[in-house]
């Protein structure tokens, strides 16, 4: 099956038709705070009255953070907000006392229990050179019932263009904020129409994916086998994160064997870390190296002992975005790619795995390499098959 | 007696006079964030190791945050940080339900039940013209059990020198900077020895007070009388206010009986009231009027039962602070003049008037007026005489 969401998308084809190339240089940009904020209040978080949503995010999100503000009132919620400014995380694993990276206070449970749904806005900054990962693994941990909670009421997490997320991706802010319009379906008169279409297509994958069991993946330096028999495909339709357009499980957490190559970067508290290998028995992780970072994979392992077992196996379909943006809500959605994550599984799988830690790492089968279900190819080279 | 604080400072008169005209305009602006943030995390908040101390700020004093977030961990203390966009307040009572304006969520109570100190650091913003005062004053009663809290727990309000702050103060942001800084003692090398010699001189003062009944206030289109016996007068020395530079109490609440006459401006929620003018019997507002706002004025006063009592009567004595600069922190505290709250006491001096509010109201006796206690004249035309 091929599943080409953008190209299938008529309004957008005739669209694009209608530009010549002048033209396009005058278009004005495609990203409009406003927009993607009534997109957020009303397709992601559903925000009813009187439900308290908090919203977390840096100073750099400023425009869209008003602007959902406003959206929020409107539809008679009641907003949290939770402005950080840029910096402020790293100034904590930088001072924070031992008492504070260790121990969680009630009032910052108690917080996330009179919440009803979070959105947290991601704000792309340079990375953050010389902060602890062993502090921040330290913390993480403590967080723990904190997101447990958290996992537990409505989500979302979107992100805000920035400077620093252009210069990572490799664009311009003006060709940044276009991708991300894209991504999230603003360039469309109804995005939400937009988010049905990737739910109905995605239904059709998750109605095979349903009847596998044994999941090979095989690619350069990977070969893995895990099993899925008896776990929930979740269709992930943009509510959830935004851009979306993927599918995933929990694998069963004894099954990982063999070892994977992660290709695309990532980062992990803002902290990149890239050429990632790791080797599983009966699930657990017992042999990892990265190219870059290796000192942040090998203390985030050590958060606690789910973190060395995957909590996620999860399928791109979002053919729209074609080239990484060192940016995890975005790469993991790339059609062609696979991501598993170490950590954390999403209860709604069936998965069972209790973690601090949720890290997605992405392997890209484009080049070249294949996911088959029960010995039949699903996807090779990027395209689905099955 | 007189208490010109800031000319007897040896330290800055010897800093003065080493300065020629030349030097005065090249040297370097006396504010300076970091300094004020361990101002406050030391002196005014005595931060210690776990305290959980809320910072409420809008991103305005981004520069004052940063500092005192580092300040604050580097002593072991747990910072919350709530910052606010310019312009927050103003969206929620313009767009907030019924249901929004009326109703306390108990998280927000929670999170003031887990908060040991808090610093509220003002940032003036221009008046915002056409927020509706009676939604204002519904949503301060609301809050009430919220302020009640926070009035039990250490507490701090700070300025943090703003672009709209120097306009209403009629200067440019570096005289403003300046202004602030000199108000807080940040000019000094140890502010806190500076704000040791205002405590001291007030004990002064308030040794006479308290032997004092009747207090009388005679001044432009004012005669009012109060008692204030059995009462207990505070040494305001720059903890709970930053700058401050005041004595008060809570008046006996059915003790009021007069009229009065606000010469300073000033302003509830970032609206502008001035002239405003009361007249009181057996405690109690039985007339008011404003020159300009009177329909915020007259909505406050309908907040709750204790509006239109009074909870606070103040005496400035920072002479180092002349003019006023449309800032009741400052304002309040100018050498010379009186204020009168209308609203919530300070349990501390024995008040037992209960408000959501809390409103100070500056009258300047500088130009010609007396404060005499029990028949005494204890204040003329501004200077300390008993």
């Amino acid at each position: 099956m091929n599943c080409v969401l953008f190209k299938q998308r008529p309004d957008q084809t005739v669209f694009k038709a209608g530009l010549c190339a002048e033209m396009s240089s005058m278009t004005a940009p495609l990203y409009d705070p406003m927009k993607h904020a009534e997109l957020l209040a009303s397709y992601c978080l559903d925000a009813g009255a009187g439900q308290r949503i908090q919203v977390t995010a840096t100073t750099l999100a400023l425009p869209l953070v008003e602007a959902l503000h406003r959206a929020l009132l409107i539809r008679g919620a009641r907003p949290v907000l939770r402005l950080e400014y840029p910096g402020q995380q790293g100034d904590f694993y930088r001072h924070a006392s031992a008492e504070l990276l260790d121990s969680l206070h009630t009032g910052d449970l108690a917080d996330m229990e009179y919440t009803d749904a979070t959105l947290r806005i991601l704000t792309p900054q340079d990375a953050v050179q010389g902060s602890d990962p062993e502090r921040r693994a330290r913390h993480t941990r403590t967080l723990s019932p904190v997101a447990q909670l958290r996992s537990q009421r409505r989500w979302c997490v979107t992100l805000s263009p920035t400077e620093a997320g252009a210069r990572a991706a490799g664009m311009t802010l003006a060709e940044y904020q276009d991708f991300v319009a894209r991504a999230m379906f603003l360039d469309l008169p109804d995005p939400t129409a937009g988010w049905a279409a990737v739910r109905e297509r995605q239904a059709t994958l998750i109605e095979r994916l349903s009847r596998a069991d044994m999941v090979q993946i095989v690619g350069p330096e990977t070969d893995l086998t895990l099993r899925v028999g008896g776990r929930v495909w979740a269709n992930s339709d943009g509510k959830r994160n935004m851009p979306s357009g993927e599918v995933f499980t929990g694998p069963i957490e004894t099954s990982a064997e063999g070892h994977i190559y992660y290709g695309l970067p990532t980062s992990v508290g803002g902290q990149a870390v890239s050429g990632i290998r790791l080797e599983f028995r009966a699930g657990r992780v017992v042999s990892a190296s990265a190219e870059v970072g290796q000192d942040v994979l090998l203390a985030s392992l050590e958060t606690d002992a789910g973190a060395r077992f995957l909590g996620e196996l999860g399928i791109g379909t979002n053919y729209g975005i074609q080239t990484p943006s060192r940016n995890i809500l975005f790469d993991e959605k790339i059609g062609g790619t696979v991501h598993l994550a170490l950590g954390r599984s999403y209860p709604e799988t069936g998965g069972l795995n209790l973690s601090a830690l949720h890290w997605d790492m992405i392997c890209d089968l484009r080049g070249g390499g294949t996911l088959s279900l029960d010995g039949e190819v699903f996807q090779a080279g990027g395209v689905f098959v099955g």
